[in-house]
């Protein structure tokens, strides 16, 4: 680990803040961590290349372990008042805030995401954490009344047990807690299985909430992390009749087994998967906000989002108008280290996401696309990391096969609809 | 009763079919009418200046016995259950539909409204049904999670009562069935007391839901009504304590006094009262639409209904052209009998009404404003009533006080709103 | 046909009043009845063993074109204010008023339950349909408040498409309403693929349902049918991407393969299986109270309802008293025809399920269990069908195998709870 | 003021932390406090009869700015967006738990409740405060669909304005903010008029707001507080058309008042009146838990709430043993200073109330009932205040006046139900 450059934004400060150290276990019930005996994981910043820490990974005993924590603890979670399991919520939120600079920072370095795109993520945690303290007195059912005299019925809402919840490396943090959040006030408990790509941040967020864990005396197995590979926690997790619901979050392919191997055992599943969204810009458009708007929905995060702008449909009469200010506009785009404030944007998560890029790339002119600018990758001082890339442009018909579907990176790609209404 | 007159459009028939008399009792417990001593109300219709028929008015002997009916009624009625409270009126509503033509007929010919505003009265009626079975199934209270351990907490909605509906001459019918079927699927029971003005079609409704009442057994005192002058039953009527809540159509004025007389023996009122609703025309309106949307809201119901549209508020930049298009559309109002298919406007409710639109337009010269058309009296052939008005435009000044308080008849009051932002 | 049998009960003339012929055609779209050249299925009674009539099955391309139209007429469907979509339904509803008795002996006959029990059935399509139109004008979501200034959130539900609707022999003309008549007020669509063992209830209810569609010019294709075996429609219907929902009612191993392949595909499953229900008896039962609630809930549809009683967990004090009692009462169960108002129990659905029946007894007897009383099946003068058999109660130790899965037929299994608390 | 009263129970202590001088203004809009002009409050302890704290009571000028200041801080705070205005109520709740122990002990010693109650209340601002931000993400409306072909219906709910809280001695501190902690979630804006016997807490409790007002550069006029007598602001008060909610505190006689002069101007009220609640023993009762509930419901804040348990129905089978058990346990009860751990029961709030108790002993007497214990006056050592009485316990017959309405103290009226049913 080269000092130096973790020094550089205060990166081996917040390290030591969050509690990162060089060798670190992956697995916990909270606040206790496991000394487990699996393959060691490395952690590399998208940013400089750099290796970060290690991770010990949790095995298929520790599984088994982690859920037989977590059955025990629900035992004894579900029957604390939906109350005081919001005020452990409200304790975590405001643990949140304190760690929120150096989470922030992690998130940026671990990922790539710019700093305030690492900072706005750790608000989203503190937000949902608000929303939730709210919620625990508010987890209405509903009073009916029954067509037999002298009857009435009512729903009385009990937890579901142990929510698996598979984040993605794009949200590193802020998915785990739109859904430990929510179900820890439920009752329910949470297994959180993270990104292989950005254990770290998943880590360095349990650090943040033990505290509070311990100090309210919350039973271990509430909260529960376990980084592994997907050949020791995988499809055994997705068919695991314990565990009655499946968040997960990642590609649609991914998505798809999910609700295979859930479906198949009638458990439930909560999916956020991708997406190919469009933006329509139309003959009245106000021409400058919709090209903020563009930029900020295809190029933030690197494209990473599933909610990035991946194609834009624009009417004829202001099309040429509209292409020449979005390709001006894409020309001034600060590419560089997502912790330098002038950045707008970092790299992407790893070198295999940049072939995925350039073959896109390629694609595009295959299918008779033209590039208008970008598309490069970007090498030397600042990009040793191997994975910048330049946001492009492609002009295409809209009938390309690449444009029917979700391309994971910052590929803006337009195309023109005639005749409209 | 000049039969001649009452064969035209079909009248005597309706009234026929809704068993309307020449003498009618105007105090009911749901089928049971009571033989009442009461001052004999005669109501003339607004149309052509015919007596309808006449109306015994209940007293205050009779209002005691109807109160006391209702409560004993309550307790029967509040256990049974909802849903089968929801399929009485859901035969309610069946009556309805077979009734609509002659129940739509009369309201158009006491009140005055055209008779497509009629049946378009009596469908609401029916809608109001329709969304009450549906209700009767989803009287929903919440439950909600405890702050003490094993404990949990839940509504359980219980009916209120009596509930006192008073209605005005505008909506005979509609105002009633809304409080009416709403109440009685919640398991109040009703009481209802209608304008004096429009006594016959609150008869004819009694008629038309005792058939009802009577083949499912619905305790005498569910729904009742008394035609009643305010000298035997008002204010006692609003001070009632064995009446929870009182739902009140008429003016602001009236409404004061509910509110305070109600809310000092800590009642609930439901207040439906005046308005004097603006539309506003920017430099951006579809004139056209505009212009439809103005001519509806503002002679509609010749200008009768708490929505009218009583003022309109025009950017000046399409000032000139949208006041000549209203003038030029004024001009082709068809008004006459309101069951003439060809009739666009029909009278005021009575004669005082035609000398308060007098007065409004005298006031509006008198405060400076400009009559652009309309305010003349309408008499001779098919004007033997009395009641019958040219809609007015007035052009003002934007702080006129009569502009600044309701003028409840036909009377659209334009002015200007200059550099509108 | 023997026209004796048919007569006995008034069956045919429920036959005719319902449309069913000698053979009928199985796929639908609405009003319009395709011809098919799919094999012929034929639909026996379990009451008497007799045919009651013919019906030509869907293919493959039947249910290609059923697809077709039904997409193509949720385009027209969705755009149709769901008040209206509302009024269709409520005229559904009191179509449904009109065939209740002959629909409800249709359901007895060709499943088996008791007349009581058809008649209860057509009763809750009719209750549905009410609370579907109540529905029609509630079709709520919500409005937030945003954390943006000026901004404002809403959510707008729209009505996903075509739901496909599978449905079990035991519930064969309500499970399909409280589909249909909820995704008919939302602007979906529906197909509907009933039990082999019961077309012809699907066929009589859609052939009620076709005036009301013509008469309101429903889209042919809202409320489709197709009678089909599962080699031509079934893995093919669950795996359609054209059917975002599929709402299915089975046995739970059917349900488990509905999850897999809808969840593999991203679609959503309502999925309505099997049970294992149990009643405890405490050692403060109301013993009376209990008998009646055991008995109807075990022997109600001969078993064979999701929610039937299949054990019993009695408290060791009154251990004795209630398995005596409730002995007492399973000998004057009156077995026989459905359709006799003095039956209490009917056959079972066919002598595959009498097969099941016997096969559970025996293993009882295998596993070490007694049987108290009942099991035998029924032969001679009323039994010809060879469905009918004794409502059986076996006494088991509460580890055995077969008291941890459902039965799916008449056998209430009791066991025994000591030391409760 | 006696020096070494105070510092008993670390009051003065309590009074430096909470910002209470020897002489306080009583007019804030927030942050900012008025020079008033106005006459000298007094606030004594009930406790220990010391004078605490004089306050310069707010005039009709006051009255007036202050409405004029919330006015046009309304117009400010209304289009912050929701979710921030939850944010200053989070840190309201924040500080709030920074001070509960001094502002519990001031709300004791003030009011004269026990200390954990006062703690208790306080704990139900901090507790409100986060129930509010969880709102502030949550103030739905509803969307509808329409039964007009393209068109949809929306509820956006608008804050009302400035919303008016009028409280009483008994909760001095938490009825407020339900009311302001709702109300500034949903953009309202807050005038306070606490009652003139606690004027220090809600003093106090707007010294600690401060901080987080200024902090988030809240306008001023967002929270205002006017101490101030009902000659100043009173009817004014409830007649004034600006506040077009005020929620109001008090006894009955005085709901009664704000209903009729709310209700005139058609305005909104919220009322929490007084109560005459009773406790029913049952002969099935858990005698033992009855007599700890009916304790702590008679004899809880000196039987000062609108929830206090001021009736007894006991079963005669029950009658005597529980009466022998409840006389038994008032013996015990432990009466003094509120601040001292042991004590059960404080003070009254000043002598008016220990002559209106005594007043419903004479009556309990006159009206022939019978004191089983209790009832005395209390005076030496330690209750020098002369607001000390014995919690009395009245046998009385069902019919008797006293027993009808509400007596705001603490006595327990027992009686007989006999032939329960």
């Amino acid at each position: 680990m080269s000092t130096s450059t973790l020094t550089d934004y205060g990166i081996s400060e917040a390290l030591k803040q969050l509690g990162i150290n060089e060798i670190n276990n992956g697995v916990c019930t909270g606040t206790k961590w496991f000394e487990t005996p699996g393959e060691v994981l490395e952690s590399y910043s998208a940013t400089d290349g750099q290796l970060i820490a290690k991770i010990k990974q949790g095995t298929k005993d520790d599984y088994e372990k982690i859920i037989q924590g977590a059955e025990k603890a629900f035992k004894e979670w579900r029957m604390m008042p939906a109350p005081h399991r919001g005020e452990v919520v409200r304790q975590i939120g405001d643990e949140l805030r304190k760690y929120k600079e150096p989470l922030g920072k992690l998130v940026s370095y671990e990922m790539g995401k710019i700093y305030q795109e690492g900072l706005g993520e750790v608000q989203e945690m503190i937000d949902i954490c608000d929303f939730a303290v709210g919620l625990s007195r508010q987890l209405y059912g509903l009073t009916m009344h029954s067509e037999r005299p002298k009857h009435r019925m009512y729903e009385q809402y009990h937890p579901l047990g142990i929510v698996g919840v598979i984040s993605a490396f794009n949200f590193p943090v802020a998915v785990w807690s739109w859904n430990a959040m929510l179900a820890m006030v439920c009752g329910d408990v949470v297994l959180w299985k993270p990104s292989s790509k950005t254990p770290l941040c998943a880590i360095a967020t349990h650090n943040i909430i033990a505290k509070v864990l311990k100090q309210n005396n919350v039973p271990e197995g509430v909260c529960s992390l376990i980084v592994a590979s997907s050949k020791h926690v995988g499809d055994n997790f997705l068919a695991d009749t314990r565990v009655p619901l499946i968040s997960a979050t990642g590609s649609t392919r991914v998505g798809k087994r999910v609700g295979a191997i859930v479906g198949e055992r009638l458990g439930r599943s909560l999916l956020e998967l991708g997406g190919n969204n469009a933006i329509i810009i139309s003959e009245h458009a106000d021409l400058d906000m919709a090209l903020r708007a563009v930029l900020f929905g295809a190029v933030g995060t690197a494209g990473q989002r599933c909610t990035s702008t991946r194609r834009l449909i624009i009417h004829e009469s202001v099309y040429e108008n509209f292409k020449q200010k979005l390709v001006g506009a894409y020309q001034h785009i600060r590419i560089g280290h997502p912790l330098d404030s002038k950045t707008l944007v970092g790299p992407l998560i790893d070198k295999s996401a940049v072939a995925d890029f350039n073959t896109a790339i390629e694609r595009v002119k295959g299918e008779g696309g033209t590039i208008l600018c970008g598309g490069e990758n970007l090498n030397g001082d600042g990009y040793e990391s191997g994975c910048y890339v330049v946001p492009a442009i492609a002009e295409v018909k809209k009938n390309l096969p690449i444009v029917c579907h979700e391309t994971f990176c910052s590929t803006a790609l337009h195309h023109e609809i005639q005749n409209h209404r």
